[in-house]
C-alpha cells in the first residue's frame, strides 16, 4: 500500500515525538511492505513566527491532498498573549478537513494502574473511547458577538451533524463491547433534546448495541467514580472537550494518550492529547507513546491497516511490560529511558 | 434573632433529611436564643402530583416572603418521563429568587480520606468552594429553539451578571485562603473573553487576593490530579454544573455535601447536593449531614450567624470523629447508625 502523509511537527516537544513516531512508521513499512510518503509542513506557533499565521495556505493545501495528517503539538507561552494564537490554526484545520469525529481512547495499561491518581481497584480494566463531535456546536455556531457590555455565543446543531457522529459511535461500539453512553443536558438544552431524540432513533437500527443516556453533570461524576462502566461515550463538542480531558487523568499519564479526528471521506488528523510541554522540549524527557499510538490510529482508521495498527500497539505494550519508562511514567521501578531509547525499544519490537 | 424559613422537603429522602436538619436547627435556637419560624410547602414531584406543577404559586409566594429557604431534594423516576418535570421547578425557583451565586464547598474531612475514589495522599487537605453563576448563561438565554431538523441554544452574559458573581468570589476568597481560580474557555467563547476581562478588572480591586485563569478542559483535569490546589473556583453556569459535580466525587460521599444559592438581598436557597435517592427513601439509610451543613450555610450566609454556623459544623465534625457513620460512609469500622441516630448524635453535641 502507498500512502501520502502530511507531517506537522508543531511546537515544543512536537518535533521530537514526531521523529519517534516516524521511525516506528518506517518499521511498519519495512515489515509489512508499505510505502509511506511523508511531507513536513509548518503549523502552529512556528508558523505564526515564520508565516504570520498558524495554518499557512500551503500547509492546508498539502494536508487536503494527503491521505492522512500527523500532528505533534502546538502552542506555548510565547504565543499565549498574541492575538493570533496557535489554537486558531487547530480549529481551522479541523473545520477545513471536516474531521467531525474525534476519537479519544482512555486505556489503563495493565501493570500501570499505580500511575493513576485514582485507587488502583477503581481503574483496573478501564478501557473506553470518547467519540466527540468536533466541527459543530458552540465552537463554530453563529452569532458570536462581544462588546463592552454583553457577549453572546451560539450552540446550534443540525440533524445531519448529530446523526453522523451518533452513527460513528454505534459503528465503533459494534467492534468493541457494544455499549454506547450518550452524554447530554436534555433537562436544560434544546440541542440536547434533539440529540437524545436522534440517539433513540439510531439505537433502533443498532439493536445489538446497548444504549444509555447520561446527563453531563452526572457523567462527570461517574467518569471518576466508575470509569470501567464505559465503553463508547458519545457527546457534543464542548461536553466532549471537558469530559475527555477529565478522563485523560485516569490512566495517570497524558503522555501515552492518542487521538484521531476523522471525516466522512477525506484525510484524518492524528495527534497525541498532550500539549507542547515547552518546559521539557529538547531534553529527551518527552514520552513518544501518545504520538506513536496516534500513528497506530491512523493506520487503523485512515488506511484500514488493522494488523499493522495492532502490531504497533503490541510493540508499545511489550515495551512497557519489559519495564521501559520515560520520566513521566517512572515511579522508581523499571528502566528510566530517554525519548529516543523508548522509540528504539518500540521499533525493535515491531 | 427572629427569622422566617420556608421549608421544602420535596421528594424521596428529602423529607427525612429535612426533619433531621430542623431538629438540629431547634438545637441552635435553644442554645443561642433565636426564634426560627418554619413554614412547610410543597415543591417538586409531590407538587406535580398534587398541584399539577412543581413550583405552586403559593409555595413561591411563601419563599419570597421568608428570610431563607431550605430544600431537601426533588425528582425521581416517577416523574422522569413526564413533560412537566421537578427540575423545572428548581430552575424557576432559582430565577424567581434571583439566587445568582451558587456556593458549593468541597471538603475532605480529616480521617475520612479513605472514602475518596482518589488516593488518600492526593485528597488530603482538599478544601475549596465553587462559586457558580446560577441564573444566567445557556440555561436561560434566548433564543432557544428546536424543530425536527435543527436546534439552537444561546449562551449570553451581560457585564452586570458577570461582575456580581466575580465580586462574590473575591469577597469569599478574602475570608478564606485568598486565591481565586477563574474557569472559562477564552480560547473559543466570546462570553469567556468578556468574563476574563472582568476578572482582570476585578482582580485589581482585590490586590490581596491571588488570581489564576484556567481553561475549563484543563480545570477538569486539575480538579482530579491536584484538588488541593484550589481555594475559590468561580465559573459560569454550565461549566459550574459540570465541574462542581465532578468535584463532588472527591470527598467520596455526596451525602455530606451542602450548597447555598444566594441573591443580592432576598432569601437564599439552601440544599444538599445529593438527589432524592428514591431507592433508599424511608429506610433510615439517608445521610442527613448534607442537609444539616446546608442549614449551617443558611445561618452563615443569610442570617450572618457565624458562631451558630460554626457550632453546627463542629457538632458534625465531632460526631464523625466519634466514629458515627451512616451507611454511605461506612467502611466496616466505626459505628453504623440510622439517619435518626446520626441526627441525635449531632444534636446532642450542639
Ligand atoms: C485548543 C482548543 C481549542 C482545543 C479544543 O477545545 O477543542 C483543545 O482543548 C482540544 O481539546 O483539542
Ligand atoms: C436539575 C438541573 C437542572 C440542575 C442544574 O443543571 O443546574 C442540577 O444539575 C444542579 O446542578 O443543581
Amino acid at each position: 500500500m502507498k500512502k501520502k502523509i502530511t507531517v506537522l511537527p508543531g511546537d515544543g516537544i512536537g518535533p521530537e515525538v514526531m521523529k519517534g513516531a516516524l521511525q516506528v512508521l518506517e518499521g511498519v513499512a519495512a515489515r509489512f511492505g508499505h510505502e509511506f510518503q511523508t511531507t513536513e509542513k509548518r503549523f502552529g506557533g512556528t508558523a505564526i513566527d515564520q508565516d504570520g499565521k498558524p495554518l499557512p495556505d500551503d500547509t492546508l493545501e498539502t494536508c487536503k491532498n494527503s491521505d492522512a495528517v500527523l500532528l505533534g503539538a502546538v502552542g506555548g507561552p510565547k504565543w499565549d498573549s498574541q492575538t493570533v494564537r496557535p489554537e486558531q490554526g487547530l480549529l481551522a484545520l479541523r473545520k477545513e478537513l471536516n474531521v467531525f469525529a474525534n476519537l479519544r481512547p482512555v486505556t489503563v495499561f495493565p501493570g500501570l494502574e499505580n500511575l493513576s491518581p485514582l485507587k488502583s481497584n477503581r481503574v483496573k480494566g478501564a478501557d473506553f473511547v470518547f467519540v466527540r463531535e468536533l466541527t459543530g456546536g458552540i465552537y463554530f455556531s453563529e452569532p458570536k458577538t462581544r462588546d463592552e457590555k454583553h457577549a453572546v455565543d451560539t450552540l446550534s446543531y443540525t440533524r445531519e451533524e448529530i446523526t453522523r457522529i451518533i452513527e460513528k459511535a454505534y459503528e465503533l461500539a459494534r467492534v468493541r463491547r457494544k455499549k454506547v453512553t450518550s452524554v447530554d443536558k436534555a433537562n436544560v438544552l434544546e440541542t440536547s433534546k434533539l440529540w437524545r431524540e436522534i440517539v433513540e432513533e439510531t439505537a433502533k437500527k443498532y439493536s445489538d448495541v446497548e444504549t444509555e443516556h447520561l446527563l453531563v453533570d452526572y457523567a462527570a461524576m461517574r467518569m471518576i467514580s466508575s470509569p470501567s462502566s464505559f465503553d463508547v461515550v458519545v457527546t457534543e463538542n464542548m461536553f466532549g472537550d471537558i469530559l475527555s480531558d477529565e478522563a485523560s487523568v485516569i490512566p495517570g499519564s497524558l503522555g501515552m494518550m492518542p487521538s484521531a479526528s476523522i471525516s466522512q471521506k477525506g484525510p484524518g488528523l492524528y495527534e497525541p492529547i498532550h500539549g507542547s510541554a515547552p518546559d521539557i522540549a529538547g531534553s529527551g524527557k518527552a514520552n513518544p507513546i501518545g504520538m506513536i499510538l496516534s500513528t497506530a490510529m491512523m493506520l487503523r482508521h485512515s488506511f484500514k491497516l488493522e494488523k499493522e495498527a495492532a502490531a504497533v500497539e503490541l510493540a508499545v505494550f511489550e515495551t512497557l511490560q519489559a519495564g521501559y519508562r520515560t520520566q513521566d511514567i517512572y515511579d522508581g521501578t523499571g528502566n528510566l529511558v530517554s525519548t529516543k531509547e523508548m522509540v528504539n525499544q518500540i521499533h525493535f519490537r515491531m
